[in-house]
């Protein structure tokens, strides 16, 4: 099979490249064959598409060796993809933006570099997974948890850097990291914050450094590839205790979603609320998907002292009390009984990571099935909350498809997050879906609403909304693009920001 | 008196910029009598020095003068220096970095443009005060809370961008900002975040963005003005409890920051504790210096019903008891006892403004004394704040300058701040007391720590410490700075940035 050449750059580049890669790398860490890079497509995409598939993968186990990765790329000029793990598949998984682009593949740097039990942080490589932290963090003791998302197979670093959310105090995963070792599109190595001085003291601890923060340009971003990154723990409490809250119809979704708000912003549920519809369990605890049903189930946690989660409930159940026909309910564990939680809502809140969300039960077409998330970003409040819901449900049933999905609270943000299910072997039906999502990009737009991320094939569709000010951001995005990667071989292309010779794709 | 002619301008370029200001603003809000430049002056310099005074000052009303003022600026090549109020006199007060910059001063637009109740945050124009802030929020019926520094003249965006603490929930000021509109280089306007998309819905509540943050770049920055910002408040809880904890000595004083540090990785006490020596209050209650005390006082607050206060207040109780000879108290207020605290250790933790800190008994040399502040930021763990402390007060006792100050707490990081006073109409005192603080920062790069901020006269100082990579951090800023300023137009050698033309300073 003969080597997909990126846009922009000749077969001999690519050739080139390949073999400064063997050179500098060795011959295993560099991956040419064809069959062997089938694994590293966008499992969600149309099958027979190779639209999103890459030319060649590099395996760097070092920050030097990335370093070198950037620089051969720069000298040769051909484009990089950089993933972590590559598991958030309805995001494209590893698979390039560009089609061509040399895949770099950071599984191998997988160490936990550091665990901080008083200052109650880890640091950690970009191949590390929620599995491989919460391992580490249980043989030094237990005595911290982390924030994970639903499932344990992703990257710490790459889920918080693209603003992946937990359901724990720290679950904006992207607020709660602090200092970071990047490689820039030149090769050289920064570190932010207060990490910019040699035997840094305050790095994982400050968020700020000295001057302009420049962290946030390493997040969604093409602008660097994170080598090290500190991630905030909390302490194992005391207690925990797994809360639910059911009601049905949307009158009531708003009633929960303002109780729920004002509970957060009190700080007594300090946890991120998940209510989801058309998610059910059978009697025999099989989960299957309902569209159909109009009951939503709410799911927070508390934290503290037995004496403190009482106090706390009894102020949560005195403000749920008022819901016309709310079930409120709540399981106690102990801090330090690993394994009292039988379920994932349970588990998830507590730290402890799983694969329950892959669950065959839950795929319609078995392992042909692929899914598009549709996650527009609104406010935490009942009505608005309610007013999206309403308007993503209609676009869902304009196209034709059933409708299943969460909310996911903060104290002032509610993350609307949608999924559609497909075959991705398929054509049509996977077309008709990327259609339509596109087409949901644009009617949220209007109403003001913006998805927080999105998959390969939308990127350009959703910066293309953001058109305050003559497209202001797209702007700025660019002009730091070109300043710090003139040749355009970082991620060119991710979230709608291409690099000056690749601008009019 | 003949202007001051910028480094790189010439007096031809200032005189035509001023014309230009005069024809966008009128008259009025163009300054350029030297006499009434005199109150913009770097306040704490020897009073006879002429290095940080500007050239002329302008007064826009609305963003869209500001826009024409950076325009005008680029068209002849005269550099701003903007300030929001300007009070932050140990840090310069409004002066400008570089000797003849147009000041920019902000004071005008000061309109509280949103209050958000139900979502806890207001949005803000940059002259607003935390008075003006604290006022709007009461007649608003009093339902929010601000975290607020200890002087209430300052701007809620000044004291935000430039990293500035406040003791609340919310004390990590810039870390609870959301939403900003930013008056570029080039005279363009950004909105971030989701404020990128016209009729945003959720800007001021969602923190982060689609595609790389760019949020950080306007802290500490030279790269915009701000000019609108969503600002974070916490709801009025029904008590509020001011504790305090007194101990003597390094030793029991390691242990109040190990156990303060477990209370709020706990989340118990949720707001950022001081810890101070020197400054005392004698039977009268009138305060005074007195560098030689031994006594630390922490002072922390606890927010909630007064039930859970007395639940948190049990568990504080347990884990202070066991310091030899520590003295614990707390004062319970209504949330809603508006007058209830009587002095500022009270106020500023529930977030109400005062002045107390400019009392005249409190300056040795009277309206003339100018203070140094001196604040490295650590980490929040007892043996290490007890060595910055003893490292610092040495560095204070070689220099032969009487030590006080305080320690700021967060959950990971504790800032360490000290205060030099002295005479600015004496010179030789002066400019001792800076050449000391010079070598303070370098001795303290040393060990591995960076003051948060700093002033005008050190700013190239500390970023000359922040060598990792040979110095990546500046280069990166520089290469930022290059792009979206070309002209080196706004705030030259802010935070030891300056832009290409004027690099050889």
């Amino acid at each position: 099979m003969s080597r997909r050449v990126p846009l922009g750059s000749t077969a001999a580049d690519l050739d080139a490249a390949i073999a400064a890669f063997v050179g500098e790398l060795g011959d295993v860490a560099v991956v040419t064959d064809g069959d062997a890079l089938l694994e590293f497509r966008d499992p969600y995409t149309y099958r027979e598409s190779d639209e999103f598939d890459a030319s060649a993968m590099v395996m760097p186990t070092s920050t030097e060796q990335v370093q070198a990765v950037v620089r051969i790329a720069n000298e040769h000029g051909v484009p990089l993809w950089t993933f972590s793990q590559g598991r958030n598949n309805t995001y494209g998984g590893p698979a390039p933006r560009l089609r061509g682009c040399v895949l770099v593949n950071l599984r191998a740097m997988n160490r936990v570099l550091e665990i901080e039990q008083e200052l109650a942080y880890a640091v950690v490589e970009p191949g590390v997974r929620w599995f491989d932290l919460f391992d580490a963090l249980q043989d030094a003791g237990g005595g911290l948890w982390p924030s994970i998302p639903d499932l344990g197979w992703g990257s710490v670093v790459g889920n918080s850097l693209e603003y992946g959310i937990g359901y724990m105090p720290h679950g904006d995963h992207a607020s709660h990291v602090c200092g970071m070792e990047v490689v820039l599109p030149d090769g050289s190595l920064l570190r932010t914050g207060m990490g910019a001085i040699s035997g840094a003291k305050a790095w994982h601890v400050y968020p700020h450094g000295f001057g302009p923060s420049v962290e946030g340009l390493f997040k969604q971003s093409s602008l660097g590839i994170v080598t090290r990154l500190g991630v905030w723990l909390m302490p194992r409490p005391e207690c925990y205790a797994s809360c639910w809250v059911r009601v049905s119809g949307y009158e009531q979704l708003a009633e929960v979603v303002d109780v729920l708000r004002s509970l957060m912003l009190d700080r007594i549920v300090e946890n991120h609320p998940m209510i989801t519809r058309g998610l059910e369990v059978d009697a025999d605890g099989n989960p299957y998907l309902d569209p159909m049903s109009e009951t939503w189930h709410g799911r927070f946690a508390l934290y503290g002292s037995a004496d403190l989660i009482d106090a706390y409930h009894r102020v949560v159940e005195a403000r749920l009390a008022h819901i016309d026909g709310a079930e409120v309910g709540r399981r106690n564990f102990d801090g330090d009984d690993g394994d009292g939680p039988s379920n994932h809502d349970e588990r998830v809140q507590r730290g402890i990571p799983d694969m329950d969300f892959l669950d065959e039960r839950l795929l319609p077409y078995g392992p042909r099935t692929g899914h598009l998330d549709f996650s527009p970003v609104g406010r935490c409040l009942g009505r608005e909350v309610v007013e999206l819901q309403k308007l993503v449900r209609s676009l869902y049933e304009k196209a034709g498809h059933p409708h299943v999905g969460g909310i996911c609270l903060a104290p002032r943000s509610a993350l609307c997050i949608t999924t559609t299910f497909y075959d991705t072997t398929n054509q049509a039906q996977t077309e008709r879906v990327y259609a339509a999502y596109s087409e949901m990009v644009r009617e949220v737009a209007r109403h003001g609403y913006v998805p927080y991320r999105t998959n390969l094939q939308n990127m350009d569709v959703v910066a293309d909304q953001l058109d305050f000010g003559d497209h202001a951001l797209r702007r700025l995005h660019e002009a730091i693009k070109d300043a710090l990667d003139p040749k355009g071989v970082m991620a060119p292309g991710k979230q709608g920001v291409w690099p000056a010779g690749r601008r009019d794709r």
